[in-house]
């Protein structure tokens, strides 16, 4: 099976999968014959793919050998800082190029081009899109610890070192006035700025990241997460003259299934010969009401077992980028990343990374609006949009369709209150709304969130199942 | 002298000036030879000065004649909204190009953009800078009213027709959203908000603008409200080889001046023959306490009339914008005008269009952030700026001077609260702060403005004048 999803044992035993240069990964993609002893990292990107942003896709993993190890003594003079889960996953995505031509987390001429332009002027003048800040956060204490020194080290909650920031520059962290351009309300509850921003510090430090060494989670999955620089010697592999992305933090059901496989139809009749998915769900912080990442892998791992989705023209890797639930902001960086992984097409859906008002009852942006201001975002002209098609269960057809205007009677919307009257009767949906292994996976997760939690389902935790 | 400073007669006499083309204006500028009757508007603007945004400056106004007669007759028949006095101020904004390449009220995807990129995309594919939203606003009552038409007439508050928008476009006004991201705070008490959006209705309608005749306020103060196409006119007519615009809503002290002259210094020096000054009060909107236009303008006068600036290589003029306060986001609105009527030099203060914060003892904006903002902004790449130098009162020479950090003592900023104790004891400030007219102009303001309120003057309000 020619995919990135594993065979994996059954929740929650751990996949054995690993990514360092002497293991063996367990599933057939990549013991496929790689090109003699090179490591996959300093590769050559080639030109047939999308162009990352800025020309080049930043890796700032240092080499190991000597360079790793000289990075390492020179920390143990540097002040330390601790990084949070969600800093730890930024310095994922900035190591591995997503963020590319970001060196590191943002000065404050970066910070200030994200917050008002949303994109970064590169210099030759031309921009790049840049719609979410990526910074680090310091309080008092830590800044007059740092004093005038030029490089700091950032380590983990174990105190292991994790990188070094050098050439620092400390800024303001005015925090309402970031939340405000980000999120476009100051609303009190919205999940990234209570998990990452209300108790950071009022300083921002920006500067150079020299990574020590690949970012690890030891959770079973860090197979899946595929740097920028592996998804493109991947669909180089395949051969793929074109590559569309689908972001998701939800599980799949037929309609995206359709969805999918229609635009690799619409662009075989384009004229594209290999058009390969990236089916590229997020694996950094979601909010608590979210189907956490191994339930999801393990969704869609059924899904492509199931050939719902073809294992020979996809790829399922995990994004490691955090979730601002920022919507029509947050939906350029999902697609900006997705340019530097290789990705020239872009799926966007109904209210992209949008999420009900935390205060009032409505959804937080207009659900449009994400995909309007997707296409006009400054720096990803070179991106191909394509806006999502509604899918609804088709009656008559007792399968998941586009829904048709002219029959709107025959097509039943799955709704959240729907999804959990099945759930909680432990009922079956209509056949074809979800592959029989997909949704077994979410009946099992839902009945060990309830024992663990010992909590009814809430609607909103249930109209995550479909969108 | 030949500036556009009129000798005026005391406040509150109004001026006698009419720039309607059968009136003869009474300062020696508009009494210059013209070229012939070639009405002002309908000339072409020559092309040694900066190019407009977008390469044409916009015209709105619907020549007099059986065109006009004709609008006229049409608006008859449409639904009617009223505008208020802010969006009567807009109406005139756009009419004049100082907005160009804006034909009108902003439509849903000019919104979007200047709410995410504070920048425009042209067919071109190239990007202008526009950062504050110029919208109208409509309530539910108006919407359905207006049903499917495509046309409405736009009308003051003594129901006079004023305009006609027409291809409209009615799409939701997300109050929150909208003052989020221009203000980067949703804190109550923000002046332009409570003045124009916060009773506004919950939709926007966008269109183009034909507005019937120039917008006239007559108040005595028309004459000086040149548009961007009298004002262009009159550079070429002085053979300014460089203009420099100073955006300003207080009193002029002679350390502005300074900054101007110094300015004028500096260009010259650059090798420009004939750089001219734009000083250019903001007429539209301002906060309660800002001192008022009227007054701003007498100040002004003196300041020319008593040689503390160059009438030779001055022009005054009114910007008919209303005041967001918006800082970072509306310097670039207030730079992007001003390239439209001409200036490729723009002198930026410390903390341009900022204010207190409303809710919290503090900058609302760092005040370093509107010059940064600005030289990075989409749109303002071919526009020079000119960061603003400190000036302050130097004991030494007995005059303003610019801030010499290698003998600080020597230097008083002179604070709101001793010009607050200056003025409630009716003491002169320092020999050359400000010229003798000028500060007596203001005296007389404070001496009004507490019989009228029989208020004491407040920090605030006294601060304005030192900008």
């Amino acid at each position: 099976m020619a995919t990135f999803v594993a065979k994996t044992p059954p929740f929650p035993r751990p996949l054995k999968c690993d990514l360092s240069p002497r293991a063996r990964p367990p599933f057939p993609l990549l013991v496929a014959p790689r090109r003699a002893a090179t490591p996959l990292r300093s590769r050559r990107i080639a030109c047939s793919l999308i162009e990352p942003d800025g020309g080049r896709l930043m890796d700032l993993v240092v080499p190991a050998g000597p360079a790793r190890d000289g990075r390492r003594r020179q920390a143990a003079a540097l002040p330390k800082l601790n990084l949070s889960r969600v800093d730890l996953e930024w310095v994922h995505v900035l190591s591995e190029g997503w963020a590319s031509p970001l060196r590191g987390f943002m000065r404050e001429t970066e910070f200030l081009q994200t917050l008002h332009f949303n994109s970064l002027r590169l210099p030759d003048g031309s921009l790049v899109n840049m719609s979410v800040p990526i910074v680090l956060a310091i309080d008092d204490v830590q800044k007059n610890a740092i004093g005038n020194q030029r490089k700091v080290a950032l380590v983990d909650a174990n105190n292991k070192l994790v990188a070094i920031l050098s050439d620092i520059e400390i800024y303001k962290h005015n925090k309402e006035e970031r939340i405000a351009r980000t999120w476009g309300t100051t609303a009190e509850g919205l999940p990234y700025v209570k998990e990452a921003i209300e108790d950071a510090g009022n300083w921002l430090i920006g500067g150079d990241l020299e990574v020590i060494e690949p970012i690890k989670y030891n959770d079973g999955l860090d197979c899946y997460r595929l740097s920028p620089s592996q998804l493109r010697e991947e669909f180089l592999r395949r051969n793929a003259d074109a590559v569309f992305a689908f972001q998701l933090r939800n599980p799949v059901h037929n309609g995206h299934a359709l969805l999918m496989t229609d635009t690799r139809r619409r662009l075989l009749e384009m004229g594209y010969k290999n058009p390969i998915l990236l089916l590229h769900p997020l694996g950094g912080f979601t909010k608590a009401d979210d189907v956490p990442l191994s339930w999801r892998m393990k969704q869609h791992e059924k899904v492509l077992e199931e050939g719902v989705l073809d294992p020979e023209t996809t790829v399922v890797a995990i994004f490691p980028s955090p979730m601002h639930y920022a919507g029509p902001t947050e939906v350029q960086w999902h697609a900006k990343s997705r340019v530097n992984a290789g990705a020239n097409f872009y799926i966007v859906g109904r209210d992209p990374a949008g999420m009900k008002h935390p205060k009032e009852d409505r959804d937080l942006y207009d659900p449009d609006h994400g995909k309007k201001v997707l296409s006009m975002a400054p720096g990803l002209e070179k991106l191909n949009i394509l806006p999502f098609k509604v899918a609804a269960y088709d009656i008559k057809k007792q399968k998941m369709d586009f829904f048709d205007p002219s029959r709107p009677k025959d097509f039943l919307f799955i709704s959240g209150t729907k999804m959990r009257f099945l759930a909680q009767n432990r009922e079956d949906p209509p056949d074809g709304f979800m592959c029989p292994g997909g949704w077994k996976v979410l009946v099992e997760y839902y009945e060990t969130r309830w024992k663990l939690y010992q909590i009814e389902p809430s609607n909103t935790f249930l109209e995550q199942l479909i969108l």
